[in-house]
C-alpha cells in the first residue's frame, strides 16, 4: 500500500540519506512559525508552565477561541492537533460500531480512524467533473439507522474546494431531519480565498474541528481544538485524561498569541497561498492536466486520464519530487496531489518534472 | 465520582478562585524544568524545528534511548506522554475484547483504559500487610485463555514500592509459559531510591514504557517513550500517524538534551526526594497512620483503619490540601496517597493539617 504516510516515511528517508527531495507531499507549510508565537512559547517555558495542566485546555485559550466563534468556553477543548479531536470525536461516536459518510476525496485519516475503530465507512464519491458538487440525493440515499456521522472537510483536502452554500444548506439539512451528527473539519477554513459559512452557522448539533497548523503555519505543534455541545467536550475531555493528557501549556500561550496577532499573520499567510495557486494553475494549465482552481490552501488535485498515480507517484519521488498519489484519497487513481508548501521557486521546479514525467 | 482527576479539576478550580491550596494529589513536580531543557527546546525552535515529523520519533532521540536501554533503534516508538504509550499499547493489544490483569493498588489511567476500550480487568490485590508483595500463586490462577496482557508499574504509584527481584522472576516465569504479554512502566526507575530488574532484562517478549516526565522534571512537555519488538512499534507508529502524529519535533530536542545531562541532572532530583520521603517517614511514623517507606518517587500511600478517604480527601480540600483518596487507586477505602511534589515546607505544612484532621 503506497498511502499518504508511507509515501512521508520514503522521503524523509531519502532526505536523511542526502539526497534532495521536493517535498509538494504534505500539506507542512515551508514557512516558518512567526517568531512572535515562538518567542511567547518560550516566554511562558521561563515562567514555569512546564506542569500537568487541565484536558480540558486552558481557559484563557478556551475564551478566546470562544469569543472568536460564537460559542461559550464549555464549548471548547483543546487538543494536541486537530486530528486528536477528529479520533476523539469518531472514537466517542462510532464506540461499539455504527457507520460514517465521508465525501471523497477525503483526508486519508477519516477513513483509517473509521477502520481502526472498527467502523464502517459509506463513501460519498465527488468528481471533478462535476466541479467536486456533494449529491445530497445521494446523500440522503446512504443515510441508515446505523449512522452516526457524516464528515466534511471544508475547504476540502486535496482538491481546495469550498463546499457551496446551498450544498452546504442542503446537507445540513438532511442531517437534521435523520438526526445525524456532522463533523465538519475546517482546519483551511480560515485563510480560505473564497467565503464560506461554518458548520457552526447551523446551531449547536454539529462539531467544529479546527487547528492552528495551517493558519499560523504551526503544522509540528500539535495544537487544535474542537466546538461542540457541552456533553461531547465533557468526554472528549475524560479521553484526554486516560491518553494525551494535556497540550503543553507553552504551547497553548503560542497559541493564544497566535489569535491574538491573528489579522495580520493569517492575512500575510493567506496572501502567500494565493500567489502560488494563482502560479500553480498557470503552468498547470498548459498541460494535459485537468483541475479545479484552488479556492483554499493548499493543493491541486489533478487528474490526467489513464494514469497509475502510485507508479507515477513512486517514479516522481525517484526523481526527487515527492506528491501524494490520489489513491491516498480514495478511489481516485488518475489523480495526484501536490502540495503549495514549499519556496515558489521549488514549486515551480516541482511542476516543471511533474509535466516532464507526464510527458 | 471522586476520582484522581475530578479532585484535580476542583483543586485548579478552587486556586483560580484565589483560594490557597497545597496540592499534594498529582506526580507532578514542584521542581522547574532544568533551564538547559528550555534553552534547548527554544534553540531548536529557532532553527525551523516546527514541522510534521515522523510519526516514529526523531531518529536521534530513538537512537540515544536505544544506547540507553541496550536495544536498537527500531524498539523505540516516541509518544507524547508515558500515558499515550500506555494507551496506544492497551488499544493494540486489547483489540476485540480479551482481559488484562492489573495488580492493586494501580494507577488509574490503566483501568481506565481498559474500561474505555471494552476490556475486562482482572485486578490483583495487593496488600500493606503483606509489604504490597504480589502473590504469584493468585496471578497464575487469574490467567485465562482471554488474558492478553499484564500491566506492572515498577516502582508502583501510589506505593513507591518497587517489585522485588525473586517475584519479578517469578512473574516474567508465569508470562511466559501462558503466553502472555507484560507491559512494565517503569516511569519512576531511573530515580528509584533501590534498584530493580527492567522487564527488558529478561529479554523481547515484553514492553517497556517510559518516560522523561518524573526523571527530568518535564511533565507538562508530554513526552515519553515505548521499547517493544518492531511490529508493536510499527504499529503504535501506524496509531500514531491517525491520531496525534508527532511528538513536536523541538520537545525531542529537548528530551535528547535531557539524555546528554542525565547523570547530574537525575542524580538532583533523585537526592531532592530521597530527602523529602526522609521527613515524611519521620512526621507520619509519630501518627496512627500505616504505611510502607517510599523505595521512589514520589509517594506515600498511608493507611488509616476505618477511613472513608473519599469523604476525607473533600474535607482535607475544604482545609486547603489536596491529596488522592485511596479508591482512586482500587478498592482502598482506607488509604490515601501524598505526592510528595511540593517544595520541603509545603509538604511539612500539609503533612501537619493531614495530621490533625485524622485526630
Amino acid at each position: 500500500m503506497n498511502t499518504l504516510y508511507e509515501i512521508n516515511e520514503k522521503a524523509l528517508k531519502l532526505q536523511s540519506e542526502g539526497k534532495k527531495i521536493i517535498r509538494l507531499n504534505l500539506g507542512d507549510p515551508d514557512l516558518d512559525t512567526p517568531r512572535e508565537i515562538i518567542e511567547a512559547a518560550y516566554e511562558a517555558m521561563k515562567r514555569g508552565k512546564t506542569k500537568y495542566s487541565s484536558s480540558y485546555g486552558e481557559r484563557s485559550l478556551r475564551e478566546k477561541l470562544a469569543e472568536i466563534h460564537g460559542v461559550s468556553a464549555d464549548n471548547v477543548v483543546i487538543t494536541p492537533g486537530s486530528k486528536w479531536g477528529v479520533f476523539a470525536t469518531m472514537y466517542l461516536l462510532l464506540k461499539g460500531g455504527g457507520n460514517v459518510i465521508i465525501p471523497t476525496p477525503y483526508w486519508t485519516a477519516y477513513d483509517l480512524i473509521a477502520k481502526s475503530l472498527g467502523a464502517q465507512t459509506k463513501l460519498l464519491r465527488t468528481e471533478l467533473d462535476s466541479n467536486w458538487r456533494i449529491d445530497l440525493d445521494k446523500l440522503e440515499e446512504l443515510i441508515d439507522s446505523e449512522t452516526r456521522m457524516i464528515i466534511l472537510n471544508n475547504p476540502n483536502n486535496p482538491t481546495s474546494k469550498v463546499i457551496d452554500q446551498d450544498v452546504l444548506d442542503g446537507i445540513v439539512q438532511i442531517a437534521n431531519e435523520k438526526g445525524v451528527t456532522i463533523l465538519s473539519d475546517e482546519v483551511y477554513g480560515t485563510i480560505s480565498f473564497v467565503k464560506t459559512k461554518s458548520i457552526l452557522d447551523y446551531g449547536s448539533n454539529h462539531i467544529l474541528s479546527n487547528g492552528f497548523s495551517k493558519t499560523f503555519t504551526m503544522t509540528g505543534w500539535r495544537i487544535g481544538y474542537i466546538i461542540a455541545n457541552k456533553k461531547l467536550i465533557d468526554n472528549i475531555t475524560k479521553l484526554n485524561q486516560i491518553t494525551i493528557n494535556n497540550v503543553p501549556v507553552f504551547i497553548q500561550e503560542a497559541a493564544l498569541k497566535a489569535l491574538e496577532l491573528q489579522k495580520q499573520i493569517a492575512a500575510r499567510i493567506k496572501e502567500e497561498y494565493q500567489e502560488r495557486a494563482k502560479m500553480a494553475s498557470e503552468i498547470l494549465s498548459k498541460t494535459a492536466l485537468e483541475f479545479s482552481k484552488p479556492e483554499a490552501p493548499f493543493y491541486v488535485f489533478p487528474k490526467h486520464r489513464g494514469l497509475d498515480s502510485e507508479r507515477f507517484t513512486l517514479d516522481l519521488l525517484d526523481k526527487g519530487v515527492a506528491v501524494a498519489p490520489g489513491t491516498a484519497f480514495g478511489d481516485y487513481r488518475e489523480h495526484f496531489r501536490i502540495s503549495l508548501t514549499a519556496p515558489r521557486e521549488e514549486i515551480k521546479t516541482g511542476l516543471d518534472k511533474i509535466c516532464e514525467a507526464l510527458k
